[in-house]
């Protein structure tokens, strides 16, 4: 992947990369860019590595101003998406008012059925994904790439996706005004184009396979033909990723201000996992809520468990896979931030696992039958790895948890495909008896 | 369909048949079922139709104890789904402690980008159903005929259904821990069929369409086979219903306590259009809207246009129309409520009407290109009717105007199978360029 160096947005001297420089843009709290391996500072720009040592740039904030109670009741009073957390993010103040998908605030389902069937005593909570505008989480992050995209005065906004992240960008962008040009693998499934060509978008199928389609996205971001296009996954990526500390917030004010004691999260490249850690440990630098100890644990599919591979054989990197799962939004065979959730699993006491698709087709059904939430294979992964965890004895079912479901069955519905009629029936009395159903 | 008439389900005495009786369920505000041609009165059950007259039996309240200010203050101080609107609907006071699905309080969008399109001044905004758990507006009626199914001692509850329904019982059974039965005609779709099934309760094919599968629920309900069984689109019909009036009290309150000067909906049976009228109503007597006019146009698919038809001959009565149109979920040749939605519409000085299939495609790209919202074939009816009601003069586009959309482009995939990739090129800068994308 092309690694970009900072360039200057603005003509202003301001813009010149100094150790913590002065912000040449309004994306609020946001100060700078930090690299996660070697702190290297650079200004908020559209970059993604760091300059110094190639590792992963992140947003650092000036939060020093916030006062506790003042910020929580800001945020209260908020509006019901992510923008009421508009304090914590990497978007100027009067984000809400700009067009913008406004994703967020989705239901924290006290999953009690589900809790029963699993021996769960101390609470469980399935936080409901499915429930954000194109359906899955991947609005959350888009949503923060759209407010950088408009900071650095982008008009084209681009991905390389799958599935669930073109849906997402070619909806934001409709909404929010922008051109969208989205590369995929010119072989998907009919249903997964119609779901992404729906919005208008330049829709482009590569001759190739992801990875094909990534190669080229990378080149086009170095060439003069990709001036003025923001790619959300690629040199947006610092701003996007931040998306996801959203449901750490959520969660906890959800839960009445309060750290969960485990939290069980898919891995795909990892990001969110490690934004969601990175959510809780603001909230209790801000003392939003109490310190405490909680435990992290990820989620992956057999057919995909580089991560959960990796932590049981006791490593600290993550060796690749080539992906075979029907968790195909997890399916990311060289996950960036693998090592980072290796890290967080291992320091909050928490683990990595991972589940056989038949596992996580039973799963989808379990949540659907329990609580009637129709989950994305992702799901189905989450749900089937706190199921194995609880069996194991590594999850512990007397604390508090949390379950994400980050996408919709709607979206997967090849995965339950043999599900059908119970019955089928003449209209008549004497046929429904005869089927036993009376 | 059979009539019921009215049976106690206690046997204290408060039950038996009174002009106005104590009820003797706990349905908050609800006081009696009111027959709508009639107005003969029987305590609150599970029957739908006037023992007197045959006549739809409705909801009657007593609202005479709220001080406004008190309720709007408690309303919004509610939970952020229906449950807000409690002291209107009728439910128990502590229904949002219930299990239940908790739909409602989706988005009200400020569609700015298809207001310039079409040339709306006043004020354009979509409400966007596809935000509730099974992603259509089912899931508004639905939970209300859990609580009355609840209060009724019901442990089954059923609907006849071609799609959106059957996953909105199934979903909220499971939740509420219902038995849900199901019965759907037997040769659906095998995508219906799966978001129908995944929830785990029986899912009956009937061979026949959907009149004999409607046929013999009736036969069921007045079967013993049928005793503890609640259809909710049958005997708990008037408390489903009213699932409806929430819509109406979500967009006058987003509007900031203001009622819309137009709205457009949508007309399958016409309760939708009726019971939104009596949300407005409820609200301006309630003093919570400032008393102003407001126009109701009802929108319909050209090939099942019985109520438009009506409308526009100038006629009070329906004549039924045998459906041929993609907008299946509106599907109804023969609306219960079409004579009152066609006197809604005159005496509020809207008005019905339709648009093609063709129209239908069009306006649902419209409305994904302008807003990044995926609608249901009914959300292009609505969108491709107010368009058409704007080029006729019929519509003022210098008012306030909401468009409903109550289901989600996912459900109809078909609908917009021609869309697809704009370009398929190469993975290189080459190709890219001559396929004109630079």
């Amino acid at each position: 992947m092309a690694v970009q160096t900072v360039e200057s947005t603005t003509d202003t001297d301001d813009a010149t990369p100094t150790a913590s420089p002065a912000s040449p843009v309004d994306l609020g709290p946001a100060t700078a860019l930090s690299c996660r391996e070697c702190g290297h500072r650079v200004p908020l720009g559209p970059v993604f590595a760091c300059e110094e040592c190639f590792g992963p740039l992140e947003i650092a904030y000036d939060f020093s101003a916030y006062d506790t109670e003042e910020l929580r009741q800001r945020i209260e009073a908020g509006p019901a998406n992510i923008w009421r957390y508009a304090p914590l993010l990497p978007v100027p103040a009067d984000v809400a008012d700009k067009p913008n998908i406004n994703p967020g605030w989705t239901k924290l389902v006290k999953a009690d059925n589900l809790a029963r069937e699993l021996g769960v005593t101390g609470g469980l909570y399935v936080k409901d994904d499915s429930g954000n505008p194109t359906h899955s989480f991947k609005d959350r992050v888009v949503a923060q790439a759209i407010e950088a995209a408009r900071a650095f005065g982008f008009t084209t906004l681009s991905c390389s996706s799958t599935g669930n992240l073109a849906g997402a960008v070619g909806a934001a962008a409709a909404r929010a005004g922008f051109r969208s040009c989205v590369f995929i693998p010119h072989d998907l499934e009919q249903g997964k184009v119609v779901m992404a060509a729906v919005y208008g978008g330049e829709l482009v199928g590569i001759e190739g396979n992801y990875d094909d389609v990534n190669r080229f996205c990378s080149e086009l971001i170095g060439d003069p033909a990709g001036e003025g296009w923001g790619f959300v996954n690629v040199n947006l990526r610092p701003y996007y990723a931040e998306g996801s500390k959203t449901l750490a917030y959520e969660i906890c004010e959800q839960l009445g201000w309060r750290l969960p004691d485990q939290i069980v999260v898919p891995i795909a490249s990892g990001s969110q996992l490690t934004k969601i850690d990175k959510g809780l440990q603001e909230l209790i630098g801000l003392g939003l809520v109490e310190d405490k100890p909680y435990k992290i644990f990820g989620a992956q599919a057999e057919g995909c468990s580089p991560v959960s591979t990796a932590y049981k054989a006791g490593h600290d990197v993550v060796r690749p896979q080539k992906p075979n799962t029907i968790a195909k939004s997890l399916a990311i065979g060289n996950p960036a931030d693998g090592p980072y959730v290796l890290d967080i699993a291992r320091r909050t006491g928490g683990a990595v696992e991972d589940v056989t698709d038949e596992q996580v087709v039973d799963a989808i059904k379990l949540l659907a039958r329990t609580e009637g939430i129709f989950a994305e294979t992702a799901g189905g992964v989450t749900v089937g790895v706190t199921r194995k965890l609880i069996e194991n004895g590594v999850l512990d079912p007397s604390l508090t948890t949390v379950v994400l479901n980050t996408g919709d069955g709607l979206k997967t519905l090849d995965a339950v495909a043999g599900t059908g009629l119970t019955a089928t029936i003449r209209p008549n009395l004497d046929s429904f008896r005869e089927a036993g159903l009376a």
